[in-house]
């Protein structure tokens, strides 16, 4: 992508409602604006980040055998009163009416959709387990959104719903999308944890885990063992920094700061006799289908992700969420040199699948640099007065101060060795 | 994929319902099924027909030279205050309050978001002429929602918008997104013709263009020539059938019935002068930013495909949007030889790119043939009674009487000779 096109402003400083470093950073790099509170427009470098990271939470569920649908966001009030949600859900619900009348939540969540649908398409044991996800927009009226796309009211959300016939598949399935979750946040590079929010609510060890990404900022405080795995969020339990590690009885419970990137819960019956979700056992018993839910906070990950991933000049991206993974630097686009050498570069490193953005912006060096920081792209080269040489700038965004001079052949080998990883 | 685990339906009968033969075969080969009234789900197969359509659509706007931006459905009510829309638009405009009483509405299209974004992003010449695209979710509470995708009013659209600095760039612009649009319809293998729909109504030639693909059922009609590409929605000319053509002058307008798939407008300054978004020319002077829009209708596509390409046993995908290419059904599950083949030849084929699903139910072959008949997926390899010999049955769904037995191995270059085009 040529610089010069594409819709990006960047801004030297971050409006003042802006308290977070992420919320900052994605108005200031040009990755999203306010719409209303809560609701944002994701530009064009913004959108490619999130495409990136849906199509991560896409493989990764693929993976684990999970399938794809698409829910329609209108849900009809009378699914919701046959849940028994639509009076208490309270008002961060958001409803509306038809033409005629008739009354629709828009959907914050899916579990009245998909168990009527299940209840619909599914009534043998040998149907079960199947486990559905979707990636799409959600919608809450929160009381106070803040911190950009942390507390949102309308944002991208991965939710997933498995159904069993058991509870010993249930908690096989809870497994899988767990060990999914690990994939997914392990792919984004995030420091996560995931700890027991509920321990024990149904069957198997366990009802329900939250997946935090460590960070000043966040919400919740989890108490993590230094020792072993175990993690709990701290509203849920009485653990005091210190105390020893109720698990493994060997470590001691240490204090973090955590983002909630995604949650795995199990359902148990509630919503399938609510809604009719029933499958004939192999003995023709007409049973309740045994659900479970699991959602990721697609949008809140890039803030997220920019919380752990940042230094005082800007963003840091992880390779495999960048919008672009190298960024091409002319120093003067009226240098006939530079120029072709950027060119030169531009075609065969896109060539070689590399993602590039070209900075032909005929702006000074300084500007387009800060620019450059700002945007965090993972792989820079510079051209400069050194192009007569057939010299480039090699650097990498992790580590600015390590620039090597090197040769237009080798930067393309050197930038190629990186993005493999 | 094994179809034992895919979450799809067959129905032998449609539901009265159910109208058009595009309506009737989503809903009994397991693509959609309604939540309300023209609000539908998208099950497995349904949702992977829809994302590659929508991938199409990207790769085309992507090749045009458009960037993708994720705009919000919520829409503060002032935006269409502003635009003078809020009003006038009627009915169809789904609008709700959030807990403090502010007014939305829930997008229809969003030239008033893109227009007031444009506004606060761009100012200057040098950033012009962009076109900009997104992929996503449309409200529209149709007074009489019907033909299942084709009226609904929660639906998948790709709208895009132009901004020029002048109306020889809008033409520049929008010839680009024409031909853009003919790439999708071709890729999409549909018939299909582009008709002038309002003639001349700002700048250039033909201020609006319909993409219309022919259909016994489509709400429009459409006059075209039989000798040169003119076309025209009948509803806004004066011809009658048999007329000469008033472009070339030689060839005779003909009548066809027409599903619109997409429109190319050219909208001029009416929103950028509502909106605020004007840009300093060379001079440094003010101007409104001239601005086009183009929709496609990206489920709709969907009905549109399969009441071009269906058979009395069911639909006949063409392989760019089929949701599997190759259709693997060893008649008997129980037969080991069978199944060993099926599976050797479901890795086979997916090692070397293909989308293959395997009926591994355990039904009876009739059944397997009808829900393969119905579903149409391009490809077809029967493993019968001849697996013994290595032999299995190769079909297309377009020529399902043209049967031939092979080996395996045949089997498979035929196959990939098939997708390879």
């Amino acid at each position: 992508m040529l610089q010069s096109r594409l819709l990006q402003g960047t801004l030297r400083e971050a409006p003042a409602e802006a308290e977070t470093v992420s919320h900052q950073l994605l108005l200031r790099s040009g990755l999203v604006r306010q719409v209303a509170a809560g609701i944002y427009t994701f530009l064009p470098l913004g959108r490619k980040v999130l495409r990136k990271a849906e199509q991560i939470v896409r493989e990764e569920m693929e993976r684990s055998g999970a399938q794809e649908v698409l829910l329609p966001m209108m849900q009809p009030a009378e699914l919701w009163q046959q849940s028994g949600r639509y009076g208490v859900y309270g008002q961060e619900l958001i409803s509306l009416s038809d033409r005629h009348g008739r009354e629709f939540a828009l959907g914050p969540t899916h579990e009245e959709v998909i168990t009527s649908l299940v209840a619909q398409e599914v009534s043998s044991y040998r149907r079960l387990p199947i486990t559905l996800f979707q990636i799409g927009t959600k919608f809450r009226d929160e009381r106070r959104p803040r911190y950009g796309l942390l507390r949102g009211r309308e944002f991208v959300m991965k939710d997933a719903y498995s159904f069993d016939k058991d509870l010993d598949g249930l908690d096989r399935s809870y497994q899988t999308m767990y060990e999914a979750y690990h994939r997914i946040f392990t792919r984004c590079e995030l420091r996560f944890r995931a700890v027991e929010a509920d321990p024990g609510a149904i069957g198997g060890e366990g009802g329900t885990h939250e997946f935090m990404a460590l960070a000043e900022i966040g919400e919740d405080t989890i108490a993590a063992c230094n020792c072993c795995t175990y993690g709990a969020n701290l509203e849920l339990t009485g653990i005091a920094e210190g105390d020893r590690c109720p698990r493994c009885s060997e470590g001691t419970m240490q204090f973090f700061r955590g983002i909630e990137l995604g949650h795995v819960f199990k359902l148990g019956t509630k919503y399938s006799e609510a809604m009719g979700a029933a499958f004939l056992d192999e003995k023709g018993v007409s049973r309740p289908v045994i659900m479970g839910c699991y959602g990721i906070g697609v949008s809140r990950l890039l803030s997220a992700v920019i919380e752990q991933h940042h230094d005082s000049d800007g963003i840091i991206w992880p390779l495999s969420l960048a919008p672009y993974q190298v960024h091409l630097i002319p120093v003067s686009v009226k240098d006939e040199q530079q120029m072709q050498i950027a060119r030169d570069l531009y075609d065969r490193l896109r060539q070689a699948g590399a993602d590039v953005l070209l900075d032909d912006r005929d702006e000074r060096a300084g500007v387009k640099f800060k620019d450059s920081d700002l945007l965090g792209l993972p792989i820079r080269i510079t051209i400069g007065k050194e192009a007569g040489q057939g010299k480039v700038e090699f650097s990498e965004r992790s580590a600015l101060s390590d620039k090597r001079q090197m040769d237009v052949e080798e930067a393309i080998t050197e930038a190629i060795a990186v993005l493999e990883g």
